[in-house]
């Protein structure tokens, strides 16, 4: 039976990628060698870096504009980190949207000072903060694009004269935005890149060098970035499936085209939750994630009926995150419009059942 | 052709780990999902994860001692900053065996003071320091058990009261040691282990939390430890290959069973260095390396002829580092003993031609 897969990270990739991943583990491009045992300095290797790092910037609209794309290893929990050491001297503004923002905060806090310049906490997340201030002397502004786990997402970005950093771990390449508003976005490939293992860092080179700590070299950015994202060995595999999935992205007519059939999966799941009196959507309409939705049912007495159903129906990893319960169907770039369809099926004919 | 991959790193695994870890990126044991786009927190991986861990406990001897084992991100490079996080609060001790020793003292002295206890720089690397002190009030004391680059391997540990760290990156799991002589051994994956892309830790706990620092919750290995090494999300991939190689390791009878080939392969590999007067070895005798052998022409005219018959032998990746130049044979776990034997029949047959 075909599995309609609503993981919320690691996620869905297009078939055609895993086919190809799958063939280079065994035989990279006829080289009679496995792409995972050849030394990562190889003429093989090297070209599907920067073939990887030049589409992440082609895709994003920045090539040409003072920006390098690097892949590094350790996730967006390791960006937390990377980016206070790198660019806070002495305070930042971080905007408080979700668990994952709450942890950025945290670690930022334990080189120096952070300011929340608002938080949605009180609610449990489901909205996003608007009019706040951002203080002109800070060193940089940090937010979340996207809260996987409330199911909320960033429409538009604060204008600001210092540096803005974002972790668009969930909805990066989903949307079309003006990337250069940004002078630091990075993102975990787990969810419309590649397998976890690697994270793209796209930074803005003139923000660099700024600070007076001297940065552990692994944790610098100046580093990576003089390396060719080559500093130490990077993660093959991940690196290489996600340049496939760029690839694959461009083939689709870029951010523009994939937005165009993020749109369409988003406005039916939205309808679904909003016409069918046994759902409500955990977010505040107005900031509502296209990647991730979110919503409980009314009336709990029907959850395992409803679970069999999405059981029968091939539907896997719907269930919400322990701190929102309910559902959260993921809806990254590789998943079909189908499989949108087949969800809105199953929760439109347990209405007929109830 | 058949190829016989001598690459340092990433370097050979073996065939049927290569296509287990192939139909995993297409199907995951009959699950309808690709390993690499399922959470990370399924039951599916939360069980390869722990098999990796106790595997890799279970073929050091390591089961039942106080040990914990991890699989992070970031190479040994990012190790060479954790460990003086996490243990170094005023001195250490380092020996200085190669570039890889050196890099690490680098990085810890941006924490604290850094006292190397003993350094064969001066001879380009090509032995192993002995009979040095290690001062008793030190923090710890750090070395690389099997320097790559130059061919070189520690064959004896030293005896000291303080906790003993070693870098273990390029013959982990190579050869029956007392690993319990250790406190902290790491080991970037892409040699005897798996892909590129994570870092096997083996840390005694009753050494943590020692130090005054607040370790930054991503480099600290207490937390990795309480999250089941699922701290953030790892890289699954590398994790899961890595487990495949530690299960045909132990079906080959663990550490004790891979030593007698790899044995074999040096045995075989070093009486042709000797023997053949075309050639001559690098490293010291005495502290010469099981898993690289590093060896020159003794006659730089006959490069190409040489080079010429290698690539006509199927023999990839053996040329030397830059700093050492010549030649360099990677024997890890996975080369079979036949890949040595088309090795030394080519440098027997240059010997006739000369």
């Amino acid at each position: 039976m075909k599995k309609h897969n609503f993981s919320a990270g690691p996620s869905i990739l297009p078939q055609s990628v895993l086919l190809k991943a799958s063939e280079a583990i065994v035989d990279y491009n006829n080289t009679g060698l496995s792409l995972i045992e050849i030394s990562h300095r190889s003429k093989e290797f090297v070209d599907i870096m920067e073939n990887a790092r030049s589409l992440a910037l082609e895709l994003l609209g920045l090539e040409g504009k003072g920006y390098k794309a690097l892949f590094l290893q350790g996730g967006a929990s390791m960006q937390f980190l990377m980016v206070a050491m790198n660019l806070l001297e002495k305070r930042a503004g971080y905007l408080d949207t979700g668990a994952w923002s709450a942890k950025a905060i945290k670690e930022a806090r334990k080189l120096d000072d952070i300011y929340e310049v608002a938080s949605s906490a009180e609610a449990n997340y489901n909205y996003i903060p608007k009019g706040f201030d951002i203080p002109s002397d800070y060193d940089y502004f940090h937010c979340t694009s996207n809260n996987t786990i409330f199911g909320t997402q960033m429409k538009t970005f604060p204008k600001t004269n210092i540096p803005m950093v974002c972790d668009m771990s969930s909805d990066i390449f989903s949307r079309t935005l003006d990337f250069s508003q940004f002078d630091l976005l990075y993102a975990g490939a787990q969810k419309n890149m590649g397998p976890a293992g690697t994270t793209l860092v796209v930074v803005k080179e003139d923000i660099l060098g700024k600070v007076s700590r001297d940065i552990p070299s692994i944790m610098d950015y100046k580093s990576h970035i003089k390396a060719g994202s080559m500093f130490n060995t990077p993660p093959v595999f991940p690196v290489y499936t996600s340049m496939l999935t760029l690839e694959w992205l461009k083939g689709l007519g870029g951010i523009a085209g994939i937005e165009k059939e993020n749109d369409k999966k988003a406005t039916l799941m939205y309808s679904e939750i909003d016409l069918n009196p046994l759902f409500k959507g955990f977010a505040a309409k107005e900031d509502r994630s296209k990647m991730n939705a979110t919503f409980n049912l009314v009336n709990e007495n029907l959850k395992e009926t409803f679970e069999t159903m999405l059981k029968e129906a091939g539907i896997s990893a719907v269930n919400g995150h322990r701190s929102v319960g309910g559902y959260r169907a993921s809806m990254y770039n590789a998943l079909p419009l189908d499989s949108v369809k087949v969800l809105v099926e199953v929760m439109s004919e347990l209405e007929t059942k109830a």
